[in-house]
Order: structure tokens, then sequence, then C-alpha cells
């Protein structure tokens, strides 16, 4: 069992480490992985450790030399260069020359006789020598012989010295250093899983006319608007064709009209299924159309994968066995009793014939993926298998690695996390329900300051097609001012359900969250031009968001102070802190809030009595603030928050000419 | 890889697991091990989970339905009932019937049609039914009719019923069932790893003449009255022949008188080592007589283990590669520099001949089980190496399960964590230094209400003879009265260093915590009538601990509000909440203090308006309390603590004659 009883040193508690280790961490290219273990060892020797790293796959680890916290805990960091899997672990050796040089300061400096102690040193330098590179052979060699010399002091001074353990700490002894016994992984997107902006819109509504049906042409002609409000992803909901069979009227009617369109999550008609496309959207061809001219435009289409089906889906005679019947024959229809989805049949995740139907839903995947689809959101993940999802984001990503997947689940907290580490990219939050101050630094701190940071990328969206929440519906233009300001600078990720966001759309069915007259189940022809409509707010917001590294992160938040429960403050710096961001929003849509902010001057290496420029970058203000606290009063009925960019130093001349 | 995608239900986050279930939690016969577990699904189905347990080696595993907490927590708890060592592990699976049963209520409630659904429930039966016992499957058949009768209201109500599900429970479907991929392992011990009263004493003190170095004989006379004050543990340091070589004199001299006994650390001299007998304390057979008398008196005797050996221990000539020599040819003493401690050879733990050194560590304490020794007190293990504990300990409790090792190691805190993991059965604690209100709370929260409640048994010390902390030292006889009544009353565990306890010496070396004129040096006569003397008072306090179960556990602390900072409550309950238990310590030795104290009345079941009777054990008085709030008011110089009993129930009538 015991292969070396000497390896003296323990590791234990290392971090990141999901689900002690069955899940990875996430990272985007460029981002640092900062890893912690508790190192430690019997007795009083002077234990050292290092961060083994590598590529999965390489053969060599790369090291860094950790560095010791307080407690016996270590810290160390790498960045990630590639799109690869990562994987890391620790290893922790008692280094036998620094107990020895430790050891003997204390001795010296007690005024003990330390001849003896001078010759334990050359004899652990001879051992060393034997490990050390040609070059440093004569060093070494030199170092004996001073240590072994007539001068006492400079035996000292150089047993002591700095020089001496540069040298030793090259040739570390590791045969007794214990490694870890498990490695951690590292799942690597890129960038973009870290730093998007989506904008939603149902293609069917695209048409200039509001008795046509919009098409992959039409919306073609939107993607440079919505470009020019600084949006990076534009998501559609389904394209495929929808049934007919119990199709859903307007207000989610179980009665459709004729020319009802049905809602589009009702996948599935004689034209086809999932690797389909709804006729009246236009031809695969348009599509490939939109997909190109929206990259042209720095936009990626987002595709919906909602694994479901209408009765008319053709799945529903070539695969009979996929979906559960009901003693009269009938096809068991989807159902969160006592509500009723008549127009879509749940997939049986418990068939037999699991095995072909895992096979079939990573085909559609990957077909779109071969049409140039890169990023997925994906409806309603927790109520399909866990263990699938695990699986098929592994096999799609192991071929492509840059695809996004998008979790739209609005469930309990443990599933929503547990999807998360099965593999998705970026997660639906409760931020669309965290209103008061409380909840949104909880909410935050659970996102950002727990574990929970290491594999869940947060997408804030303050409203989708299936959610219009009660703030929005009741706080008017300032509160949409509000979720929009605080979505897109909390989280680097955030989106909008678009028209319906903008235009400022607040009419709700009594007494729910579900809009009234939903697109999901007519066709729209938004008024762009009603007044107050917030497209030119929004391209200044995602504008700043481009223009600054500190808004392209979440984890890097810091709450602030303020004396008042309706302000919210947070910073978020990047760059090397170079790029410093403050915003503050009175979360109240109705009454004007003041309040004292107190600012983190230590941090900044600003002093009390130094004056510093602040920029509002929403109101393009300019203000010359100076010490801790500064005064904030906000009107939400003027602009209810500001996002300040913070000169932190005053680097050139040419900076003063800002305010003198 | 996947061997069932079918299987919907993960299992994540049990509790307890100490590191990843590398480490095994702590049990004595009879506790409870409540499991905690994150169990869930995808989607909306009835997830049902159970503890699986058994005792490891047993083929069956035994199974506890668990019960629902929030947040998809689930519980279940089982008891130990044999010393052997126990496993466990989850399972959970979805249940389909339940699943069927509580959607039909929803729907039944909505006033939906249930005809085919009834149908669904009758094809769930006759599924379950194929599982069934033979005396249940006529049951199967009647409710089958039932639910395929003419009587609608007949069959709804038996398909809501509770007497339904319980039938289908008794045979849930297992073929699907997640079980958690690890089992986690309980080690369990004899009650007196969580219960026992330790006094420490140098049997060479015990002689009635100052001159005479005192024996195994001596120590036997003190048995009774040892046994008296209520100990069940009679810690002496170490027995071994002790060296000659740089022998201590008094006060930690270097240079020894004639006459001057040493340290009973300083371990081996040409009459033996660590298998010998020290040959003024008299023969094995002495010893032996001395463990059975003790044994008489309900005591054990605990023995001292310390790995290190005196200059002149037959180790240093048998096996030199144990040992550390300097280039000078010298041999290397223990030192924490500058501190050196030249009557002792530490053993190298990184010495190739490692395995012969392990094994002969563990006959040493082989050898003193045979010779009847069921306890080891270990001296400072954090400065041998960790794999040797654990190999060693495991070892040991594997032949002989009743083994106590009690870990004597005062170090960094994940150190003496990281040893009461690998195996330790009990620990000493900061305790020693935990003088003020928030230091106590805090670290009892740290021992009882974490992860370390479940791998670290304390042992609470007031003193040793290494410590004589400044509390101690400056609070005169309150302050060791209230470090007593601390020490017996949060930790099940205690003990004392004992006549220098209990006869309040206080004299220490100038600006240390280490005792002038040290018994670890020198032999004293103690006086052990002493005027003010805690003798009388020890008995009274281990008295009330054995009469109390509520005492006689660690983790079922409950602190209690009081608005004093000097002034400490707690509750302790046992025995199904019968016994309860209120102590009230004044944590200042020199001033007088009142507060109110705030009792938990609801958790008791007694109301506001209700009088009951609290009973100080310590002064034997009697109270009628009432109401939530009591005022509490104790002067340290006459007694600094109370220990009340409550009555929280009268249950007969002659229960009144104590107050009426």
């Amino acid at each position: 069992m015991i292969v070396d009883g000497r390896k003296r040193v323990v590791i234990e508690n290392i971090t990141p480490q999901i689900n002690c280790g069955r899940f990875p961490a996430k990272r985007v290219v460029g981002e640092k992985v900062q890893v912690q273990a508790d190192v430690f060892s019997d007795g009083h020797d002077q234990v050292l450790a290092s961060l083994l790293y590598r590529k999965t796959g390489a053969r060599k680890w790369n090291q860094v030399a950790m560095q010791p916290l307080v407690n016996d805990r270590w810290q160390a960091e790498f960045v990630i260069n590639e799109i690869s899997e990562y994987e890391f672990t620790v290893q922790g050796w008692i280094d036998h020359f620094r107990t020895w040089q430790k050891d003997l300061f204390k001795k010296y400096d007690d005024g003990q006789n330390i001849d003896v102690d001078l010759m334990v040193g050359v004899n652990l330098l001879k051992e060393i020598n034997e490990r050390a590179k040609k070059a440093d052979k004569k060093k070494f060699e030199k170092f004996i012989s001073v240590l072994e010399g007539e001068d006492k002091s400079e035996a000292i001074g150089l047993a002591l010295s700095e020089e001496i353990r540069e040298l030793t700490d090259k040739y570390p002894d590791h045969n007794r250093a214990t490694i870890y016994s498990k490695t951690m992984k590292i799942v690597v997107d890129r960038p973009k899983a870290l730093f998007s902006t989506w904008y939603e819109m149902f293609p069917r509504s695209t048409a200039d006319d509001s008795k046509k049906h919009g098409t992959f042409k039409y919306c073609q002609q939107k993607i440079p608007e919505i470009a020019g409000m600084g949006f990076d992803v534009l998501y559609l909901p389904p394209i495929h064709p929808i049934g007919r069979t119990n199709r859903k009227g307007k207000n989610n009617n179980p009665k459709s009209k004729k020319g009802d369109p049905g809602s589009p999550w009702a996948i599935g008609s004689k034209e086809g299924g999932h690797m389909a496309i709804h006729p009246e959207l236009g031809t695969l061809e348009d599509f490939k159309e939109l997909i190109k001219t929206a990259g042209e435009h720095g936009m990626e289409i987002a595709m919906d994968i909602a694994f479901q089906c209408s009765p008319d889906h053709p799945y529903l005679k070539e695969h009979p066995e996929w979906f559960k019947r009901r003693p009269d024959g009938s096809i068991q229809f989807a159902e969160n009793p006592p509500k009723k989805y008549e127009d879509i049949v749940p997939i049986n995740f418990e068939t037999e014939n699991w095995e072909e139907l895992w096979k079939e839903l990573k085909d559609v995947i990957a077909y779109w993926i071969d049409k140039g689809i890169r990023i997925f959101r994906v409806d309603n993940p927790h109520t399909k298998s866990l263990a699938f999802w695990e699986w098929v984001i592994l096999e799609i990503k192991t071929e492509y690695p840059d695809i996004i997947f998008l979790s739209e689940a609005f469930t309990r907290p443990k599933l929503m996390y547990r999807l998360a580490k099965a593999g998705f990219t970026q997660s639906y939050t409760y931020f669309t329900w965290r209103n008061s101050k409380h909840e949104i630094l909880h909410y935050m701190n659970e996102l950002t300051k727990t574990e929970v940071a290491e594999f869940l990328r947060p997408n804030f969206w303050p409203n989708t097609p299936d959610i219009l929440p009660e703030y929005l519906q009741y706080g008017g233009r300032p509160a949409f001012i509000i979720k929009l300001i605080l979505a897109a600078t909390l989280s680097s990720n955030y989106g909008i359900y678009g028209p319906a966001f903008e235009l400022l759309v607040n009419e709700a069915l009594p007494g729910r969250e579900e809009y009234l007259d939903s697109e999901k189940y007519e066709i729209k022809n938004w008024n762009y031009k009603v007044k107050g409509n917030l497209r030119e707010l929004i391209g200044i917001i995602n504008k700043i968001r481009k223009d600054n590294p500190a808004l392209q992160a979440t984890r890097n938040i810091r709450f602030l102070p303020v004396d008042n429960e309706y302000l919210l403050a947070f910073e978020k710096s990047a760059d090397g802190d170079t790029d410093t961001i403050i915003v503050i929003v009175n979360l109240s849509p109705y009454h004007k809030h003041s309040g004292w902010l107190e600012l983190p001057l230590d941090e900044w290496g600003i002093s009390e009595s130094q004056t510093f420029l602040v920029h509002d970058l929403i109101a393009k203000d300019k203000y010359v603030w100076q010490g801790r606290r500064n005064y904030i009063e906000i009107n939400p009925h003027s602009m209810p928050g500001h996002i300040f960019k913070v000169h932190r130093k005053l680097r050139r001349e040419s900076d003063f000419d800002y305010y003198m």
C-alpha cells in the first residue's frame, strides 16, 4: 500500500475542485486559474509547493512555485493560452536546504556556535550539486569552498544569502515529493463564453408589413441596426417547421384560429423536424446567408435547441419508442400538472432505445454546426436527462471546442448548477427576479465569490419571451433602464428579449409574468420608433462594455458601501487595474435617492487629499472627486444610474487639461 | 462509459465526507450518524432517496428512507451498534407511482378528466405487483380492481390514498436507481472515546516522603482517591528508563546535579528503551498490578507514547541508521532553533530503513497492549510522519478496535486536524488558551458545528506539565474553577494535570507559561491538604458529568444568549431530550457580573407563563424559574459558575413536592 513512507508532505483541499474533481472548472483563453491548496508536513521543516499544470495529453507538467498565504495555505496561478482542456495538480516537498538556512539564521542570531552547521550546509550543497546543470556546478564548488574556508564571516554571509538559496532552489529534491492524488480539469472556451451581448428576436416578426410573415431575408436587413446597438449574438427562437396538431392560438389559447402561426417551440411537421427550416422563414441557403451577413457585422447567430416535438414531428412515426403512449393509445403530451402543453410531446429519456436517441440528438447539433452555427441556446435543459447533457456537450466540444451552449433553465438552484457543471458554457439565472439591494448583493456573492464562480458563467436577462417580471410591469421606463444597466454591468454576459424590452413593452396577462399578446403565439409588427425607446441608450451601454475590459468579466466585482438601501454601487477593474469602472444605480424606479458612497481609495493608491477625475460614461459628464466618501444623488426619472470610469492616476501632464 | 443513460437521478455533496471520502468520520457505539445529500433529477418527477449502510464487509446494505429537507437536500440517520467499521452511501431513484399520484391529485383538484390517468395507474400497479411478495399480491389485485371499477369516486379515493402509496413504497423500482459512486466510512470506537475524564500524574512524585522516588506501588495507593474524585483515566508520563547523557536539571537546566531524576521524556538508558520500565518505579509486575487496581476502581491507565530517544537509548546502537549524525560525528539532537533539547534525539522518519522503523514502533504499542494498556496519550505526534500515524493506528485498531489514541499536538490547526483525520481517537485543543466569550464561542463552533466535529474529538485540558496558561497564573482560585467547569462541561472528554491543578499551583517561570520548578525535571512532594484545594469540587463536577448523559457528548452544545460579555451560557441535552443541562459561567475571575439569560423555552415545550424547576447541581440550590428571560448574577469569589439541571416537565404529582 505505502510506496514510500518517507513522503512527509500532505496536500489537502485544492481549489478549484468541483465535486471532488468530478467536474472541470471553466475558463476562457486569456483568463487566469488561481489554485490554492493546504500544503504542510509534520515538524518544523521548510515546506515548498508547486502548481503543476499542462494541456491535457501533454507529457510534461509546467511548474509554478506556489506562494504561502496564511495558515498553511499556498497559492499560484497560471494563464490559459489555448482552447484546450487543461489539467492541474499540486506538488509539495520538504526543502532541506531552506530548512538548514532558516535554522542557521536563528542559531547565528542567538549567538550559537555554527561551525558544524556550516559543514552540514556543505554536505547539502554537495548533494544538490549532483543534480545541478553543468553551468551551475562551478558556482556550487565556489560556494562550497567559501563555506569550508577560513573566513567565517564570509562563510556565514554567503550561507544566509539569497544568492545561495536562489541557486539551490533551481534543483529541488523531488524524490520524496508528494503529488496530490487527483488532477483537476479546466475546460476552456473562446472569449465569447465570458463576454457576450445577446439580442433575442423572432424572425417571423421582421417583415415590413404586419400581415406578412417575416423571413431570414428581412432578418438580414435588421442586422446592421442590431449590430449598431452593440449586440454580438442574435438569438433566434426555433426556426423549424411548426406543428399543426393542437397548435396554440393567441395568448396560449388551446384552440388556434386559421392563420395563427403557432409556437415555434412546437417543433416538427410534415415539412420536417429539428434539421428542417420552417418554410415561411426561407431556405437553408437564406439561413446561411443570414449567418454570413451577421458575421460581417461582428455578430453570430445563436440557435435554439429545444428537444421536444409537436405531435406532427417525423420522429413520432420514425421512432414511436421515444415517446410515451397512454393506455387509451393517445400520445402523452407535455404537462406539469395541472398545466398542459398539448402542442408539445416530450421525448422520453427513459426509452429503451436511449442510445439511438442520444446519437440522433447529437446529430441535430452537429448538423447545424456544419451549417455554420457556433452558439446554441438550449431550451429547458432541466427537463432532459442530465447524463445526456454531460455526454452530448463533451462529445460536441471534443470535436468543436469553440461551441457555446447557453442553459435556459429557470428551475431549482441545485439543478441549475448541475447543468452548468455538466458542461453548459453559460447559464440563465435568477437575475430576472432580483431587484432589491439585499437580493442583488446576496445573489452576486453566490455567483462570483463561491465555488459557483468556477463552473457557472451567468448570463443576465431582464426579460425573456416567457417572463415579463413585475418590476418591469410596474416600474415604468426607469425600471427598464435600471435592469438594463444592472444586467450589462453586473454580468459580462447579458441579453435582452429585444423588441419587447427596448420598446418598453410592459403589459402582462393579469396577475402573471407572461406577456399579453405574447409573440410566442403571434406575429408582431414592432414600432421601433416608439417614444422613449431605449435603442440609443442600449447602444451607449454596449459601447461602454466594449470599450472597458473591466466590464468584460463577472468575477471581478466588488460592492462598495452606500448608506442608502436603494443605492447599489460596485467596482470592477481589469487589465492590471488600469481600467476601473464604478457603477451606481438607484434601484427605485419611483423616487430620488441620495447617499454617501465609500470608495476603496487605498486599493486605488489615491490619498485622502488627492483629487481624481471620474467620468460618467452614460451622461458623458466629468467630476473631480476627493476623499473616501462622495455624495451621490440619483433621480430615476432623468437617469437611474451612473457608469463612472475612474482615472486612478494622472500619468501625463496633458491629463490635467481635463479639468484645469 | 455510460452503462445506462436512463439513470436520471444525480447525487451530490454527501455529508459526512472527509477529504472526498479519503478519511472516515468518527463515532462511538450508540451514537447516530446523520447523513445528508443533494438528490435530484431533471424534470418534475418524484425523486426518492435512501441511505445505504452496513458494517464494512457485510454483503447486504441496510436501507433507511431519506426525508426531504429544503432545496433538494435529503437526510436520514442510522445508529452505530457495534465496534466495527461502517460504510454508507446514498441511493436515489424516480418513483413513477408517486409521480403519478402527485400529478393525479393536481389534475383532479383542477377538475380535469382523469379516466385515462386511472388506467395509467392500473398499469403501474401491475408492473409493481410483479415485484411484490406473495402476501401483498392479493392487495395489489384488489386495488387494481377498484381502480378499474365502475365506482369512480371509490377509485379516485383509493388512487389518492396513503394506503396505496404505502403498499407501492414497499416495492420501489431500483433498476435505474443511482448509487453514489463512493462509499464513506465510519470508524467506530468504544464509548470512552467520547466520554472520559483524565488525571495526569507523575508516578515518581507519589512517595510519602519527598526524599523518596515514587513507585507504582505508591501510585496504587493513590488510586482510590483519584477514582473518588471521579476520574476514569489515569495518565502517566513515560515510565521508561531515563537517559543519563545530557540529563536536564531543575527548571530545564542543561546541566543536572547529582540526584536529579531527569525528564521522563528522555527515554532510554542502558536499562532499556520503550519496552522497559524505569527501575526506580518498580517492575513490570508492579505495573500490571497498578493496571489491575485501577481497573477495580473503574479507571484505566493511559500510557505515554513518546517516539524519541535519550542519547543512551539502545536504539542508537541497534539502529544507528534511524538517527541523523552531524558531519563531526556527533548525534543530531532535537532542536527547534534556537531552542535545543540536548537530552533528546529525534528519530529520523526519512531514514532509508523506514519500514523496519515503523514495524518496531508498532511493536512498542503492541507490547504495552499485551500488558493490559488500552489508552495511549501520544506525545508530540506532529513531529513524526503523518503517513506513519495513519498506518500504525489502522494496523493497531484493526487488531484491537478498543484502543484509544490521544493526540498531544499543540501546533498549527491544519496539522492538528490532519492528525485527527489520520486516526487519532481524541485530540488536545486550543481550549487551554481560549478565555473570552468570543474566543470560546468561535472555537466551540469550529469544533462542534463544522466538518471538524465529524473527525476530531476534543479533549480539553486547562493545564499540562508543559503549559501553565496566564489565565491560571493571574486569575487566582476562581480562574481554576472557571476553567474546570468549562473543560468539564464544554467537552465530554477533559483532563487535568492533576496535583498542580487541584492544588492551585500558579507560579510560572517569569514571562512564560512554563511551571516554575516543573515536575518534568524534579520529584515533587505535593501537599494535598493545601487550603482551598479543588479536590472536593472536582469530585462534585465529575459526579455531575457521570450522572447526566447531556454532559457525555460534545456536539450537542447550544449557546444561549446572555447580555453580558463575561457571562457564557450554554445548553446540552441528551437521552431524547429528557436530560437537559444549562451551564452558566462568569468568565471574569475578578469581578461580579450579571445579565439576562435567554432560554429556549419553545424547544423545551415550556410556555412563557409556566414555572419550571432548575436545580443547581454544584451549589445544590433549587430555583423556580418562569419565562424566557432570567436574571443571573455571579460572583466568581463564591462560585464562578452554575450547572443547572432543568426539570422540563412535571410528569408525576410527586414532582410537585420539590417546591410546594
